[in-house]
Parts: C-alpha cells; sequence; structure tokens
C-alpha cells in the first residue's frame, strides 16, 4: 500500500510535469511530423555529395555544406579538428582457381592491407570459431582462413539485429590478426549482413600490433556459402584473391558542432549527435546520414519556432565514427569538462521509431518515461536499459553522462548497413519526419526538465 | 441437363483414364519427392560449372557433363550442333561527371557494343515511353537515353510476374536501336528485376540493321532512381559511362538430346526442355538450371524405374535460349518432321509448384486436367491458357505442338532471374523435387495418354 501510495504522488507529479513539457514539445513535434525537410537534408547529403568516406573530399564536403546550413538557418555552428585516418579502396576480385574460376565476390575490409598487386592464390581454409582456428593451429600456415559466421537470424526477426550483428561481426574485427597469429596469409569473413543479392557489407578491421597485417574481405553470402558448400563436400578450395587498398596520410578533418543556447542554463548541454562520415560503398544514407538530418532538422525546427530552451541543445556531427572514433574522440577531449545532461545518439536508420536505449534505470528511468509521454506521438515512448546507447557518445557515457540511443525498427537495417545498397531509396520521409520528431522530442523535454 | 449427362458420362470416362495413368505415375512421382538427386545434378551444374554463356567454356563443360550424365544412368543421348554468338563481357562502369563523380552501378546488356576504351562522357535525358522519345526526337543527339520502366510491382505481387516484366523489358530489347534512330550516344534502362541491393540486371538487346549500334546498359533500380530523382530536380545529369564488352567470333555449341523410346508408338514424341545456358552474372540456378536439373531427373527416375512409356519421352537441353534461341532454331530445323505430342518447357525457377500454362483450350484442356489429377499431388493441377508457353520451343509451338510450360511460383523470380545472385541458394532442394514430379507426371501422363 505505501508503494501504491507513493506511485500515485509520482503520476500527479508527473502528470503536472508532463504537462508544462509536452505544452512547447507539442508543436514542435507537429512541424517535424509536417514536413520533409529533414529528408531533403537526407537527399542533399547522399544524392549530391554522396559517400563520405573519412579523409574523402566529400567528407570534407559534408563538412562545409552542414556548416553553411546551420548558419543558412541562424543556428551558431563551429568546425572543431579531427584528425582521420584515410583509408581508399581499391580493385578487389576473387575467383576459385580450383573450381572453374569462379567468380567471388566480395569487399575489402576497412583498413585491410593490400594483396601483392598481381594477387596471391591459396588455399581456402574454413573455421566456425575462434576455438576451431586454434585447434588447427598452424595447419593454416600459409593459407587463407575463412570465419564462416553467420548472423542468428531468428535473433534478426525476433528484432535483436544489433545483438546477431554483435556476435557475427567479432571475426570481422580481429580475425584477420587471429589467422596471421598461426601464419593465414588471409582472412575472409561472411558478409555481416541479414540479407543479401551477391551484396558484399564492409566495416572495419583492427589489426592487432603484435601480429603480421594480412588483407581481409568479407565475400557477399551467396560466395561465402558457395566456399561451404565445396569444403563440406571435401574438395579443395583454392582461391585468387586481389585486393589493392591503400593506407594514405592521415587527414585534417572536423567535427561540426552547432548549438542553440539554453537561457536558464546555458552551460548544461543536451547533446544530439549522429555521423557524418560514411562508408564508401553506398551513400549511407541510413548508416549515418538520417541521423545527421535528424539532428539538424531538429535544431532548425527549434530555431524555427522562436522558442527557446533553458539549457543549451548542441548538435554535434562526429567525423570519423566507421573507422576510428577519431571524431568521438576528439570531442570528449574538448568537451569531457562542460555539464552534460544526456547524449542522444541517432545512429541505428530511419525505420519507424520505437523509443529510446538509455543507460538509466530503476527509478531515474521511470522519470523519463513520465516525462516523455510526448514520444507516444511517434510510437517512440518505449525505453530499455544498455550500457552502449551509441558509439560517438561512449566515451562521455563512460564518463557518467546518461546516454539515449534512438532505436528505429532494426528488422531490415543490417539488410543495407554498409553495402553498396545504403541509398536513399531504403529511407521513408514519412518515418525519417517520425524519428526526427522523437529527438527533438526528447531533447526538448531533456533541455527543460 | 443434356449438358449435364455429358458432363456426368466425360468425368466417369476421365476416372478411369486417370486411374489407369495414375497407377504408373505415382511411384515415379514419389520417387521425385523422395530424393535429393535434381537438387545434387543442380549443384555441380552452378557451384561446379558456374556460369555458362553461350559459346563459353564453361557451357561446353555443361554439355559434356549432361551428356556423360545421361550415359551413365544409361539413357540414350546425343547433341546436336548449335552454332552460337560468342559474347563477352568486359569492364563496365560509370560516374556522374555532374554530381561529384558518384558511382553509378551498371551491367551491359547482352550483345551490346563497346564505348571507346577510354568511355563515353554525355548528357543524360530520362524517357518513361518510346512516345516521350519520339516527341524529343533529335533533342537527344549526342546524349544518353535513360529509358525509366519501372516493373509493375502490383502485378508482381498479385502473382502476375511475368506480365509486369514483360512490359518493362521492352525498352531493354529495342530501346538501343529505338534512341539511336535519333543520334542517341548511348542507352540506359533500370535493371528490370523486383528487388534490388544494387544488384544489376542484364539481358539480351536486339540491334535494328537499319540503326547504328550503341552500347547499352541496365543500372541497378537504385542507380536508375539516383538519376531520376537528380533530373526530376531539374539538374543537368552528365555521365561517364565505360562498358567493352565484345562479340568473338560464333563458336559451335550443341544441344543435348536425351530420350526413353515408347514402347507402342516410339515415333510420338512428348518433349521435355529446359536451357542448359545461363546469364554469366550468376550461376543460372533459377535460370535455367533447375529446369535442366528436373529434365535430367525426370528421365533418370523412369529409367530407373524400369518403367516404359507408350511413346517416346525426349529431354532437350537447349543451348543459347538468352541470347539467340539457336538451340531450339536449331531443334526444330532437325526435328520440324517428327510428331510432336507435345512440348512441355520448364525455364521459369524452381519456387514452389502451382501448374502450368498450356497452348490447349476447351475440351481438349478440360481432357488433360481429368487426366493428370496425380499432379495434385505436389499442388500443380493449375491449368492456364497461355499463347506462349516457352521459348525454346515457341518454334514447335508456331508449328501447331502442344504446349506447356510449368508455372512455380512467380512471386520473387524476378527478384534473382539475370543478376548475380541467381546462384544456388535461391533453390530449396524440396521444392527442386516437386517441380521435377510435376514435370515427371505431366510427362509421363502424356505419354501414356
Amino acid at each position: 500500500m505505501a508503494g501504491r501510495r507513493w506511485l500515485i504522488a509520482v503520476s500527479l507529479f508527473a502528470a503536472v510535469s508532463v504537462f508544462a513539457q509536452d505544452r512547447d514539445a507539442d508543436p514542435l513535434v507537429t512541424t517535424a511530423l509536417s514536413n520533409k525537410r529533414a529528408y531533403e537534408t537526407l537527399s542533399y547529403l547522399t544524392d549530391e555529395i554522396g559517400p563520405r568516406p573519412s579523409g574523402s573530399a566529400n567528407a570534407a564536403a559534408a563538412v562545409k555544406w552542414t556548416t553553411e546550413q546551420f548558419r543558412a538557418w541562424g543556428i551558431d555552428v563551429r568546425t572543431e579538428k579531427v584528425v582521420v585516418p584515410h583509408w581508399v579502396r581499391g580493385d578487389e576480385r576473387a575467383r576459385l582457381v580450383s573450381h572453374n574460376n569462379q567468380k567471388i565476390v566480395l569487399t575489402a575490409l576497412g583498413g585491410s592491407t593490400a594483396t601483392p598487386p598481381q594477387g596471391l592464390t591459396a588455399d581456402v581454409v574454413e573455421v566456425n570459431s575462434y576455438d576451431e582456428l586454434k585447434q588447427l593451429g598452424t595447419k593454416v600456415k600459409g593459407k587463407i582462413v575463412y570465419y564462416n559466421n553467420p548472423m542468428d537470424m531468428d535473433l534478426v526477426h525476433a528484432r535483436h539485429s544489433f545483438e546477431a550483428y554483435s556476435r557475427a561481426v567479432v571475426y570481422r574485427g580481429t580475425g584477420a590478426s587471429r589467422a596471421a597469429e598461426y601464419g593465414a596469409v588471409a582472412a575472409l569473413i561472411r558478409s555481416v549482413g541479414s540479407a543479401s543479392l551477391r551484396t558484399p557489407h564492409t566495416g572495419a578491421l583492427r589489426y592487432d600490433p603484435k601480429q603480421p597485417k594480412i588483407p581481409a574481405a568479407a565475400m557477399t553470402i551467396e560466395d561465402a556459402e558457395l566456399v561451404h558448400r565445396l569444403i563440406a563436400r571435401g574438395e579443395r578450395v583454392r582461391m585468387h584473391v586481389v585486393l589493392t587498398p591503400k593506407t594514405l596520410p592521415d587527414v585534417e578533418s572536423a567535427n561540426v558542432i552547432a548549438e542553440i543556447r539554453g537561457t536558464e542554463h546555458p552551460e548544461e548541454i543536451v547533446l544530439i549527435g549522429a555521423h557524418l562520415d560514411s562508408w564508401d560503398l553506398g551513400t549511407g544514407a541510413i548508416d549515418d546520414g538520417s541521423g545527421v538530418a535528424m539532428v539538424m532538422e531538429t535544431l532548425r525546427i527549434i530555431r524555427e519556432s522562436g522558442l527557446r530552451p533553458a539549457r543549451t541543445i548542441r548538435g554535434v556531427l562526429f567525423m570519423n565514427e566507421e573507422n576510428g572514433l577519431n571524431g568521438g574522440r576528439a570531442y570528449f577531449a574538448n568537451h569531457k569538462n562542460e555539464k552534460h545532461v544526456a547524449a542522444i545518439e541517432t545512429d541505428a536508420g530511419a525505420a519507424a521509431p520505437t523509443g529510446f536505449n538509455t543507460t538509466l534505470k530503476g527509478e531515474a528511468l521511470y522519470r523519463v518515461i513520465d516525462m516523455t509521454t510526448i514520444l507516444k506521438r511517434v510510437n517512440a515512448h518505449r525505453f530499455e536499459y544498455a550500457a552502449q546507447t551509441g558509439a560517438d557518445t561512449s566515451f562521455l557515457i563512460e564518463s557518467g553522462v546518461t546516454g539515449f540511443g534512438l532505436v528505429p525498427d532494426p528488422l531490415h537495417y543490417f539488410d543495407y548497413h554498409h553495402t553498396p545498397a545504403d541509398t536513399l531509396d531504403k529511407v521513408d520521409a514519412t518515418l525519417l519526419a517520425q524519428d526526427t520528431a522523437a529527438i527533438t522530442a526528447l531533447a526538448w523535454v531533456m533541455a527543460n526538465e
């Protein structure tokens, strides 16, 4: 009964509190839902600028254009230096010399070293785990190690796509160095995606400085399954692989930081963030052009409304999320002494919003739930605890800042993510507006709480 | 009432007749459903031999291997000469010089001529129809004509995929020459497919000998939509295109013809046919390796059963269906004077069987329906009239032979057809066995009717 009385008291408080927040958040959400400006922003980023890998001219163009846009909208904006790696994809092709020279479609993993220019030819050994690799040991010497690492599609269909991804992607990150430890000459993985029409899926690897750096690539699901079938039939599989990526000198790039200063506590910051860089294969529409569009449109809507938040709402367009996190790191180095009330990251696509992940638990979480009933308007009022709510904001989170991560329906996210098919047509303007409304609403509430 | 009496009489006759046929067809269907031999055959064709474009070494290997298989199974087999074109894909790439050099993913249409080795650069003009092209007339001179020809997805979802395909594919066949008539320097279409993950879809074009031959390619749906959006925004779109296919001298290839002679009317032939060649991008698993596997497995099952049909059942593996129909033409030239009771073609994939298209109508059709209730065992007892029931058998059909075409569920056929994603993983062994059973049952009934 004591518990029940307490609940009623909290609810009454919450109802009053929510009303106060909703009064201003409501017209902002209405504005977000009633236009397609976020989609127009995304269209420019993807159709006109195109892929935005770190260090590229396109990434620089994206920094320039987004800065100009904020300025044109009357929003305070600045850039802050971020030094980024500059890895450039080259030729990438492979064929099965053991099987009639059948073509193998693959793509180099981000950061991979090159094969000799004329390629390398070696037998392919398949393993399903690092345990299996360890058992084989030096038997993989001189060979290509193929990690057969399918995504768990049951998890994907149950909407735990990111968990399925995390499990499968382990081999992308560390597989090359683990194989190199036993003398392998190259490493291959199965593309970490939930759909394929012979579609390669890239992403960064991380070399262990103690091991030789060997080239690494992801075969499409079709090609990975072909190699698997041939090996399962007991056949010797020998592959010729050509990968000619280059790592050029580091490039000076930037985070773009725009903000609307708070009226009462300008020194308290509600950060909304997304990343401006993308992989090179597609145009980064879902990863993370749509997040950038949400952040930009949120600030534009607030600016246009004439409303001023009590705390500062700061939009950060991070550089180099995909292959280094140097933007997130640089932001933290520059701003760790400022008071961040919340860090809201959006880097999970632009499907229908469902809610947010958050580092909050218990009473603090329930309080936010009570304050944010406005999110029901866009079906984004589900909050779930997560230790990590975003990559660029992870440095802030680890230092104790409250984190939020937008959760669009994840069912199809990994159908497109990191592939050539991550293009504007995968984004629905109405759903993107709903996601934008969710970011706007949460940011506004957190800035006026 | 007269009609009703007549119906009862026919039904009684049919019941007796069906029983007689089913007695032998039934164990054949059981055998087809109880093994995965068709899938094993398909696996060899696709995984071990690979793509089988006309004139290629792989196509020759497929002729050799299928012939040897028939022989190993104790089935009479021979090859018959077919001279085929030998078109070889080269480099194919494009970028938008007007838009930050964005990559455009495309693939040359089969038979296309090449651009200059260094490529060509021209403005892109979009049209939705030949009427629009005609209205523009010589305004397209020196330009690249882009036919924006989407498949009608409402038709696809209503299972009229082949109709949707036929309508959209018109521009692939004749678009290049129609554009050349007005002075265009190249032609582009939208890939004629029902799904895309930046997936190009090839297929043959036909040049009008009266017009200059200009190179032609299909952009992926994503790239076609990008170009459409840019043009719709009123922007000038200028593209650099490199296509370096070659047409090499014609090659002597072959149809593979295997048969089980009839005991009572060996001179009467029930033909079952599929095509051995494929496009070069994928491994031709659904188009038409699965058809080849059905035909081969049907003959193997009958041979193994020890049963002998009253009429001859002849399997024909046609060469060069995709870019010439020279196999179908050669077969007709050699065999037009033989009596073909029926020509059953399977060239529509390996999804779940639903029935057959047929050139039969009225009483003749109802009679076949009554004779083939065995097809209910695999849900393939729906017959629909069609003027054309197959490409390779079209010459026979036009000369008056009764045609049948297997109809697997067409919903996803054009997701893969003519793309790099036409690979073994798209075929389900159980469904392929059901399709095989349908072919076996219909062939057996027609051969013993």
